[in-house]
Formats: C-alpha cells, sequence, structure tokens
C-alpha cells in the first residue's frame, strides 16, 4: 500500500510508493532506454490491453472495451494511488502518515494515436472535458477522497511517459499543498474584503491589458503577473464558480474552444512545447467535516481555473533549494507574442 | 533591472528578467542544440574570460585572475539579480514588485575541468567551504541582502549549463519561500515546545536507524521520512548551530569529508546521477528589522543543513499542479542501498 507521509518541516503531503519500491538500477536504466512505444495500449483495437473502462463517450451504442469511443476512460495500470484499503491517519513519533487511498484514471482523448489536444475539434474538445467532470461527479461519491486533480502531461520533458493523447485523473485521500496554499489566500482575501481574490485578478487584468492573452464573453486567458515559467498561461471563467463539476455541456464547449486556441497559440509561439495542465477546483464536499474552515465560504471566495505550463527552462538548485524561479520572459513580452501569433 | 513579484495566490516570490527578454525563439533553439563546451571559461589560464575575480584561495602568493588558484569565486557573468541600484518595494493594484537587487557568484571549486565534486579530497572540499563561508559573510555586509543562498547544479538535467565543476552563491532582498516554510514550522515548534524541531528529527532518525545513511562525531546524513525524490539525501551536524558561518576550519574539514563521502554513495549507486545540493543557514543580520519575528528565537529554533536531490525523476503535472511529489522508492530502502554501497 503506498503511503501520505507528511514533512514536518517543509509543511506538505508526500506520496511513498512503498509496495513497489524502485531500487537504484531501476533509475539508470530508465536513463538510458527511452520507452518503445509500438503496440500503443490507448490506441483503439487494444481495448484488452487496459483495465476495464469506466466511461466512455461513443456516437453509437457499443460494448465495454470494444473500439468505437470517441473519449475512453480506463484506471491506470500503475496507480499512485490505490483504491482498495482503508483510509487511516496515524501518527509514528513525530511524523504523520496516511495510508496511500485514492484513485488514478486516464483520460484516452482520441482513437487516434496522433491527434493532440491542440488538434482537437471544439466538439472533441468538449467530449473530453464532460468525461472529466463525469469521471469527477462518480469519484467523489466516495467519502475517503478529499480531492480531484485533472492533469495532463504534454511530452516526455513534461513527464508523458505514452505518446498516445491522454490526461490524467488522481484522487486524494488529503487536500495537495498547491490547493491548501490557493485556498488560505482565497479565504484570507475574502475574510478581508468581501470579495473573490480570483474576480479582483480578472477585474485587474482586463483593466491593464498587457498580460491578457485572449478574451471572450466567457473566459480570459492571461500570462499571470508573478508567471513562475515562462509562457505559464491561465484560463479563467468570467463568471464565479468554484466548482468546475457545476459546468453545462454548453459552457464546456465553450472552454474546449477557448482551450484549443490556447494550446494552438503556445504550439505554434513555441514549437510544439513540452508542457503540464492542471485543473483547480474545489475540494470534494467530503473535505467539508476535517477542512471546515475552507468551506465556510467557499461558494463565495474560490474560482476554479486552468494552469498551464510549457517546460522550455530547467528546474534546478536555485528553484529547489529556495522555491523562487527565475522566469527569463517577462509575462508581458509573453502575452504580445502569444496574442500576435496566428492560428488556424 | 531584474524584478522580484509576489504571486497573491501562491504566496511566493518570482524572479521576472525583465531586461533581457528571452523570446520564443530562444527556447526552441535551446531545445536543439545543446552548447558547445570547448574554451571554458572556468578552466586555469582562462581567468580574463570571467569577470574579475572576488575571492581565492591558493598555495602561494598571486596575482588575481591568474593561474596558481585552487578555488576561485567570480561574479557570474549572466546575473540572475543584480548588484547596481537601489532597493525598493512597490506595489502596484493588487501586486508587490521588489526591485531584483542582489548578487549572484561562481564558486569555481578546481581548476580542473573533469574533476568534480566527489571526486575532490578532504582538503580540497574544506577550502570549497571555506570559500563559501568567506563569500557569505562579506556578503552579508550588504544591508539590502536578506539572505544568501548557496547551490550546486550538477549535470545538465539539473540545470548545470557548463560543465566545468562550479557551485553557486545567491544574495536576496527577500527570504526565498522555502526557507520561510522552514523557519515558520521551526519557529512554531519552539514556541510550543522549547526544542528545535531539528534536534528533534536528528534524535528521532537516531533511534530509529533505518533511514540513517552515515554518521560519525559530528554529523548524521539521512533519507528524510517524507522524501519528495528518491535518494534525497540530507546532512546535518549533530551540534545545534542556525548559521552555517560560524563554522570553523576545522569544523569545514569534517563537513568536506561527510560531504565527499555522502556524494560518492550516490555517484556509485545511481551511475554519476544529476542533482542538486543546496545549504539551508539562517537569513542574514539585515532581515532581523522586517522579519523579527523569525529572529526572535532564531538561535534556538534554526539548524543549518545540506539537502541533495538527485534528480533521476521527472517532474510531472501532478507535482506542479499539487505540489504533491510521488517519490517511488520509500527513504527506508534508498538509505539501505547508500548505506550498503562500497566506496572507496
Amino acid at each position: 500500500m503506498p503511503e501520505l507521509r507528511y514533512d514536518p518541516i517543509r509543511p506538505r503531503w508526500v506520496v511513498i510508493a512503498s509496495e513497489r519500491s524502485l531500487r537504484p538500477q531501476d533509475y539508470i536504466r530508465k536513463r538510458q532506454e527511452p520507452k518503445p512505444s509500438n503496440n500503443c495500449p490507448f490506441c483503439t483495437g487494444n481495448e484488452k490491453m487496459t483495465p476495464p473502462e469506466v466511461f466512455a463517450i461513443a456516437d453509437a451504442p457499443r460494448e465495454p472495451d470494444t473500439p468505437g469511443w470517441k473519449v475512453r476512460v480506463v484506471p491506470n495500470k500503475y496507480p499512485a494511488l490505490r483504491i482498495e484499503g482503508e483510509l487511516k491517519r496515524e501518527g509514528i513519533g513525530i511524523f504523520d502518515v496516511t495510508t496511500g487511498i485514492g484513485a488514478h484514471e486516464v483520460i484516452i482523448e482520441t482513437p487516434d494515436h496522433h491527434r493532440h489536444m491542440d488538434a482537437l475539434s471544439e466538439e472533441e474538445l468538449q467530449a473530453v472535458l464532460i468525461a472529466v467532470r463525469e469521471r469527477m461527479l462518480d469519484l467523489r461519491k466516495d467519502e475517503r477522497f478529499r480531492y480531484i486533480l485533472f492533469f495532463r502531461n504534454h511530452g516526455a520533458e513534461a513527464g508523458a511517459s505514452l505518446a498516445h493523447p491522454h490526461s490524467q485523473l488522481i484522487a486524494t485521500p488529503i487536500i495537495p499543498p498547491v490547493v491548501v496554499s490557493e485556498l488560505k489566500c482565497a479565504k484570507q482575501h475574502f475574510e478581508q474584503k468581501e470579495r473573490c481574490i480570483f474576480c479582483d485578478l480578472i477585474k485587474q487584468e482586463l483593466l491593464l491589458k498587457d498580460r491578457v492573452v485572449a478574451e471572450n464573453e466567457a473566459y480570459v486567458v492571461w500570462e499571470p503577473f508573478a508567471s513562475s515559467f515562462p509562457f505559464e498561461t491561465w484560463i479563467f471563467p468570467k463568471r464565479h464558480l468554484h466548482d468546475f463539476t457545476q459546468l453545462s455541456d454548453e459552457d464546456l464547449r465553450v472552454l474546449g474552444r477557448v482551450l484549443g486556441e490556447t494550446l494552438r497559440r503556445l504550439k505554434t509561439a513555441l514549437d510544439d512545447p513540452p508542457y503540464n495542465l492542471i485543473l483547480h477546483t474545489a475540494p470534494t464536499p467530503h473535505s467539508r467535516p476535517a477542512r471546515r474552515h475552507y468551506w465556510e465560504t467557499i461558494e463565495y471566495d474560490y474560482h476554479w481555473h486552468i494552469e498551464i505550463i510549457p517546460r522550455v527552462t530547467k528546474i534546478a538548485g536555485f528553484e529547489w533549494g529556495a522555491g523562487l524561479h527565475i522566469n527569463p520572459t517577462p509575462p508581458e513580452d509573453a502575452a504580445k507574442y502569444l496574442r500576435e501569433v496566428e492560428i488556424s
């Protein structure tokens, strides 16, 4: 069973995969031999190579784990956290441990091995986002889960181990540290001002305009003022809403359009960069009893959004040791490049 | 002038290099063309290729910027922060900015292009550590600096851009976020218990022994309980001391021995892995007026130490988006491998 361990001096949880421990040789081999990519388990026709599907979108009725799907969701064959077992929270001397209970699912975004998210149509992206919403709604029924994180790794340098277009969902028995820190800042701002800090940010960015990449009736895309990475890009809904799962199919169609356009801008400007995409939304309602303080005003103070991080710089000792990122491209310049780039 | 910008929702500073902005093409080119390494500016005989040296250790008297040195410290030719200018702290609407004042120096650890830190003798490592201490003592005379971070990037994957063995010092006008978080945890623990949290950690690790890699009269080397990375390794002095610059030459000789041994263990176990090494010590005394709360009990609650992070796994969307690291090797297993590895 994997474990979550809490670091007492850098206050955060870490997942320790204690059941199948990688040895030193495994890391050496990994560095030397790139993984072969023939016989892709995510390609259509190879449905039996994955664990049984938990969700799919198709144009016509079909048997599970057979071709004909447009989007398909399966459990990760090598999950970071395990669905089976009891959630236990323990103290060991000075240390804290939680059993590594969770869920880890893969969203196969298209049957086509080569069509990445930037190449998908508005409707195809909508289908992917509907799959995300539906899986989140299903996973949050499990009372053990405190958070469900949707993310996408594009390119080997961004951590993608399989080339077939896919994204992932991980359900965790804790609220992840980065989300905790956002929730804290949002709550503190609301307590002082009775306003959502994200709504304030949107207003300021739309007023100044120099970091805005694109805007439509429902969404704003901008480069954050304190971008940790060059060309870091945020997609914010203009409508205040804490919970992504409350979006309608129509909302997700518009989001699909904005997301596709944004990814095409980054692809054109940076020549198909590796990137990470992350969805930040409210914790699951089951986190409420233990995390009441975040929940008191969450409908008012939190605001879901998407963060995209192109991985074009190296993270070195200064960034790790200090937590201080050095960004060689000011977000105002990055926004100008992305605004002016020609996309189809 | 570079800027430091504060992120209002992920509470941390970021360095924005606003004077020489990298364009999208620069990142594309960087990905495609590895830097040539002939004509190394850090090799002996090429002293004129670096900015004038600020410190050196040599066996015999010599002219600055000429051969004959054992360790040489020079300003970084492409500094992340600039020494010239006035320190200004400003608010821009909802945002906070500090001018990018600081210092960025390179410690050239040996005249030999190929002798990395793991190959240096106890005395050579002592000389490097003396250079670090002396430069810290000199830089902290500048009232604008709040912190001086010593770090080392080994290997291209860990962010090293030049192959010649070197480490770096960056002085910052803020206390870096990771250090702030350590200072907070340490202070909170001290307020509750009147004990140093790091001393408590040392005691617990020495009692349990399963994460300890090595130990002598003065230092303990262990794999932290909540290691964020496989084979993450900490070196702690047994003697409680908040400030690295108070170490004597003799203390640094023993530290040099422990550091050399630890790096050889990692090199042998993981086949010369890329790594980051970071020294955490107290902020500069000039941070005291603004950061009085950390300083009230810092002699009692903080404890300097070294952290080494082998970079053998990829940081993907889950790690960035959640701040939740997945470590595939439990620290107990890593410690066993490192204990048993044969080193010269």
